[in-house]
């Protein structure tokens, strides 16, 4: 038995359905690894010792790359000092200098652990800013696993989501209908940087909708609250609407701010700096210094390297690799988002078979890609690497059209 | 000007308020250093490169001294591998099989960053496995800071908190009230290992109240969830009430798990384990896999060196030295709760100048203590140390004894 098999069976006799959450491999195609080994560049290797040119970056935390040596450093340099103190440390202060000073709205940071800390916290700056209830968030849109958030309401009340109201993405009668709903009891508008709603076309979000997100914020002093846990670093270092001219009120930021180290942050605007100041967030190691070490390496190197025009471009060479095979064997896929972070979904596809066997034959040709979730590239990705990728994925869409045929 | 204010004012700067939550350093009397350089066995240095016998250990993560041997070359030997993968390592499943080997009521375990995220995941499998909701909590508990737990409501709505109900701690009428009102829709108690509130005595719970709680879960097939997050592995390796001969259903832990590694920890008994295999809880660095290889070498110490025990004596060897010093300046002190997280309160002493100025004056002879939470020991701490702190509190009750006269 595989190594892989042997750890699901103990760990489903210690941990509730063998994992939770996220990284549960049911959720993924037959014959993929639940258990890793190691990591390296972009490579991951489980626990059998099969190595994968990898397409996922776990979940998108590794933006540099596996181990990469500016960003290891840098944390082993703060670790000989030390990580939980009795306070922060300098690199505290550096940090959020570092980040006012590269994302546009923000005048001011703060730091916890998990995502879904920081799109909390947004939250409820929103709501003490101004008093007001009324969050407004996309129909499908994942924002974090609290009872407030989760996208599966097991083990939450009707009160947890009472004062959510929600809209669809990219639509403003649909938006301009929610506001309306809020009322005078608006507090702010939550929305992600774009679309990636799982199992679904990814959508950029149109310039109108960004800016009637904006105009309704402002027509009613609400807040603006931009979710760049997933894209954020990937699409660009500013924030992800910079592009768009649009600036949140507040945005929440994690995965790949570190390269892997656990970090969370919420940057906001000086209008909501001192509602910020009376909330009472913390957690045991929210000042810890390591995770701040490593993510102000892995700025440096981001913005040193260019690394989302970089990341961009070696999506679109695989983007456009990915295209022609499957033209060439005559099968429809549409690939959306951004190319940062690649989806790809099969036409006439609607249980998802054909992807997971695309991405099953891909497996056994050492790249591992997602079916259903958006992808992730890092800086460890070159051309050769996705070179590499697209020969895998030649040899996956000929075995997939001979399938069908 | 020292490097800790000129920290302090660019952190303003940069930061809402200069920093959020329990580590601000407001809370804490004029003369506390804000910011930390390094920290080694039981003692901090601050940015400042002053350094203090350090009695907070980070607010309870360090428990076997900052950079204990063994746990930092586990931590680097699984880091050598990876942390952040595409799913967990084996070391997950080594460390739920520990935890459920070690912990008397634990049958299965999963794992989390924060210890909010702990007791927040058992407030919602309690909720899922019963399908009710309301949540008994003891007035002033601390169980963590989001919107339902925050000690202050600021960004929180009144629905946040719309299922809970308050009971006094070791009070066995106000419980028996409490679970009267939650009638049919009881889903669990929730309850820390002691009564470790801010600011005042400590109190171990009764066997009378522990038994109750108990008897109340079991007659109305609730859930007993102890908050083991502060006390956890300080008082007992097995579980904190196990003592009492009274086991959860589940517990929330962290902090100490991983002896500053940012790790929490739900474990349960079998009963709840479908529950907790069917709700959606996850985050990006839940499965990264150094801090869980620094739990299980930070088990294996407390285990092998019979931690709970050796801070018990230690803290013992302080608590006297400190009665004795009082009693001989002719000041009341009361020390509460165990041991080996001593809590010290001066009589008489409503805004606790008495205990700010001690600390003063302790910190001055290099000791950091503090005047209103309860404080944590290390096994970091051994004779010598508990020694040397106490020729600085013999000190430091002297000066305060003068100024009082």
């Amino acid at each position: 038995m595989s190594q892989d098999n042997q750890l699901r069976i103990r760990a489903r006799a210690v941990i509730p359905g063998g994992l939770w959450g996220h990284m549960r491999a049911d959720g993924l195609p037959r014959g993929y690894p639940q258990f890793f080994r190691s990591g390296q560049g972009c490579r991951v290797t489980d626990v059998d010792g099969r190595s994968y040119l990898d397409f996922m970056c776990s979940w998108g935390p590794i933006i540099l790359g596996h181990h990469h040596p500016e960003v290891e450093a840098a944390a082993h340099r703060q670790r000989a000092l030390g990580d939980a103190l009795n306070g922060p440390g300098e690199v505290l202060v550096q940090l959020a200098e570092r980040l006012t000073g590269l994302v546009t709205h923000a005048d001011w940071a703060m730091f916890s652990k998990n995502g879904t800390d920081a799109t909390t916290t947004c939250v409820s700056i929103a709501r003490a800013a101004t008093g007001r209830r009324k969050i407004l968030l996309a129909r499908k849109a994942y924002h974090g696993a609290l009872p407030w958030c989760s996208p599966y309401p097991l083990g939450s009340t009707a009160e947890d989501r009472a004062h959510l109201i929600p809209f669809d993405f990219n639509d403003l009668a649909s938006l301009q209908q929610a506001v309306e709903q809020a009322g005078d009891d608006l507090a702010g508008i939550l929305v992600s940087a774009f679309r990636h709603d799982y199992g679904l076309d990814q959508e950029m979000p149109t310039l109108a909708f960004a800016q009637a997100v904006r105009t309704a914020c402002d027509d009613r002093n609400a807040v603006l609250i931009l979710d760049d846990v997933r894209a954020g670093f990937r699409l660009s270092l500013k924030g992800s609407w910079d592009v768009l001219g649009v600036q949140p009120d507040l945005s929440a930021w994690s995965k790949a701010i570190a390269n892997g180290h656990a970090l969370a942050a919420v940057t906001g605007r000086d209008r909501y700096r001192e509602a910020a100041s009376q909330l009472y967030v913390t957690g045991s190691f929210w000042c810890s210094a390591v995770s701040m070490a490593a993510a102000l390496a892995t700025l440096d190197v981001l913005e040193r390297e260019a690394v989302p025009a970089r990341l961009h471009a070696m999506g679109e060479r695989f983007r456009h690799g990915l295209a022609r095979q499957a033209r060439a064997v005559g099968l429809g896929i549409r690939q959306s988002g951004p190319p940062q972070m690649p989806t790809v979904l099969f036409d006439d596809d609607p249980d998802f078979a054909k992807g997971e066997r695309f991405c099953i034959e891909a497996l056994a040709r050492g790249v591992y890609l997602h079916p259903k979730h958006n992808m992730f590239l890092s800086l460890a990705h070159g051309e050769a690497e996705i070179d590499e990728a697209l020969q895998a994925t030649q040899g996956a869409f000929e075995a997939l059209a001979e399938r069908l045929n």
